[in-house]
């Protein structure tokens, strides 16, 4: 087996999971937050870089790598790892999102999708085999089966289909991977606001039987409380003994809802697309630090944080970057948000391994949100 | 005094001069290239990086910081060093070449330049003065005079009154300068292409003394036999004893052939401008890392080079960054053109100290532009 999970402790008042994954590359306390490096590249930093802000565990984009440079190219350099020369472990999705979010003139039949490039307009066709085999080729430790990723709002009869679907590509999927001792497979489970489909898709998925299970079509453009609705019920729901990979969560307060729901994996844009933007997470919120009150700030980002970026810059210079449109104000922010998030999580572990995650929850909040 | 000019070695055959600049900030061999952080910071690079792929010394923009975010701010940090947080050496130029290559609408009195803002259009007004009490804020170690600076093919007349008026302004900067101990301010040979004016100059800039001599008004659009030319001919008639900075010059070839006529100190933006278009200096010659070529190429960028990025990077992979439009891809070309200026011009001094000057640049013409 490629991976292992190892539950180490639940949180007694939540039920928030403390775990250990054991990767090909290294072994990584869970719930933990995975930065996003769609190009093989976290946008704007060097491996070095994401190795000091991350806990080690990226995830790369199927559908961009496929496009630009090509899987084969990659798999030349060894896979990601060696392309981008990182020196951690990985993670690809398996292109399924991005068909859905990003193309125009998408064509779902029972074989697969034929799509047009988000950018130039070219013909594509994915199926369930041919997302594995660019994974293959991409050499992460952990991949995803081909999904559909409708609408959350999607009507029952469309949404009961697809999730059909989408559970019978997992199992094509399963059964072309090449690699099961060096590339964990995971399922995800679909089937938008449809518990009785969830549970469904679960069941099936099961009978498949991935070493993790990831969660997809939430975090979609749903309100907060569907999502956390969605979480606690899939909470009780999910194999206790495998990862939880919930897909495109990366808000402070949709981390600590989905741990205390159970969720033992996350990734996301949103710290280093924020950040390309000028908004910096603090221990006291969210601040642009481009704004004109931050001009004369002889502060660091964030007083709290003991980040490489906190150390040795103040808000003033940091503004200064922002308006002089220089790249290294991108980032130094980019930076320090991974930083806070990897640090956000630690903090979070620490209150599941002395039960009292829900305490840390209203503190942080109160703190971060200014609200319970 | 602020710095300390120490000549070394000339090489036998050629001239050229090895020497150490004692600065409050280091001591640096020279000849030596100075990377352009016009506003204050190297564009894309962390001050650390900076570090490695530099000599410790580098440039700040007076007029750019000036507009933004004002000199009184980065007063505040301690000057560009703690602003930036750079923990080595700097020089200022003075602000006039930005007046007369980025301003529109100057009107040139003897008092100072108004003139407008080079993209918001507001009116600005600089003086001798003006520019050096800007600059003591800045607090760099090295700083310029204030100097017309214009077009090579202005007419004997215009280029003889402004000549003048730069070498007033000089003296006037002087008379206000506050740090002389800690910032040694420089004074600047103009006199376009007229070898009388410019002798002319460089007695008068030697009557006001000054710790250093700048060469301005070279590289500005004539041909590179008109710059040659001045070179060979200002060789004989700048002061010895003094380190001669040749303003606005980084190309392989202009540096050597700076360094063959007398020339110690330089500056450009051009190794960091082409790299973030995607033009990497080698040992080979310049390449368009973009160029499909590249696509598949396993090779290190340089093969000769031992810098962060030769040593973890593709060729392919560099081409896939700048396909993919990722700012990475401009880091780490600029961060290697920046080192080969350094490890080139250390290539130099060591042919200046072995007498052989001469014999390396017919093989480093013959390598890099494949002829002599």
């Amino acid at each position: 087996m490629a991976i292992r999970y190892e539950l180490i402790h639940e949180d007694k008042h939540s039920g928030a999971r403390l775990g250990i994954l054991h990767t090909p590359h290294g072994s990584f306390e869970t719930p933990i937050f995975m930065p996003v490096g769609t190009q093989a590249t976290v946008k704007t930093l060097s491996s070095q870089e994401v190795m000091e802000a991350s806990d080690g565990l990226i995830l790369g984009n199927t559908y961009h790598l496929w496009c630009q440079p090509g899987d084969e190219i990659v798999k030349a350099h060894g896979g990601i790892r060696g392309f981008m020369n990182w020196d951690g472990a990985l993670l690809t999705d398996s292109g399924g999102y991005q068909v859905f979010s990003l193309a125009d003139m998408r064509n779902i039949t029972e074989e697969g999708v034929t799509f047009k490039h988000h950018t130039n307009g070219s013909k594509l066709y994915l199926t369930p085999e041919k997302a594995i085999e660019i994974q293959n080729n991409l050499g992460a430790d952990i991949i995803m089966s081909f999904d559909e990723c409708p609408p959350f709002h999607a009507d029952y009869d469309y949404m009961k289909a697809s999730v059909e679907r989408t559970i019978r590509w997992a199992k094509r999927g399963k059964d072309v991977h090449q690699f099961p001792e060096s590339q964990a497979l995971f399922g995800i489970v679909q089937g938008g606001p449809f518990k009785d489909l969830r549970k469904m898709c679960i069941e099936e998925l099961k009978k498949i039987d991935f070493p993790g299970y990831s969660i997809g079509g939430l975090s979609v453009g749903e309100s907060k409380e569907d999502m956390y609705e969605m979480l606690q019920f899939l909470k009780d729901e999910m194999p206790k003994d495998k990862p939880r990979y919930l897909m495109g969560v990366g808000s402070p307060d949709d981390l600590i809802m989905g741990v205390l729901n159970g969720i033992d994996m996350f990734d996301c844009v949103l710290p280093s697309r924020i950040a390309r933007h000028g908004s910096a997470m603090t221990s006291q919120g969210k601040i642009v630090i481009k704004n004109k009150i931050y001009e004369t700030d002889m502060e660091s980002l964030d007083p709290e944080c003991d980040c490489f970026v906190c150390k040795n810059h103040t808000r003033s210079y940091l503004r200064h970057l922002f308006k002089g449109k220089e790249i290294l104000g991108q980032r130094l922010v980019t930076y320090h948000n991974l930083y806070f998030l990897k640090n956000l999580m630690k903090q979070v572990r620490n209150a599941i391994r002395n039960d009292c995650l829900l305490e840390f929850k209203e503190e942080f909040f109160l703190k971060y949100y200014g609200q319970k």
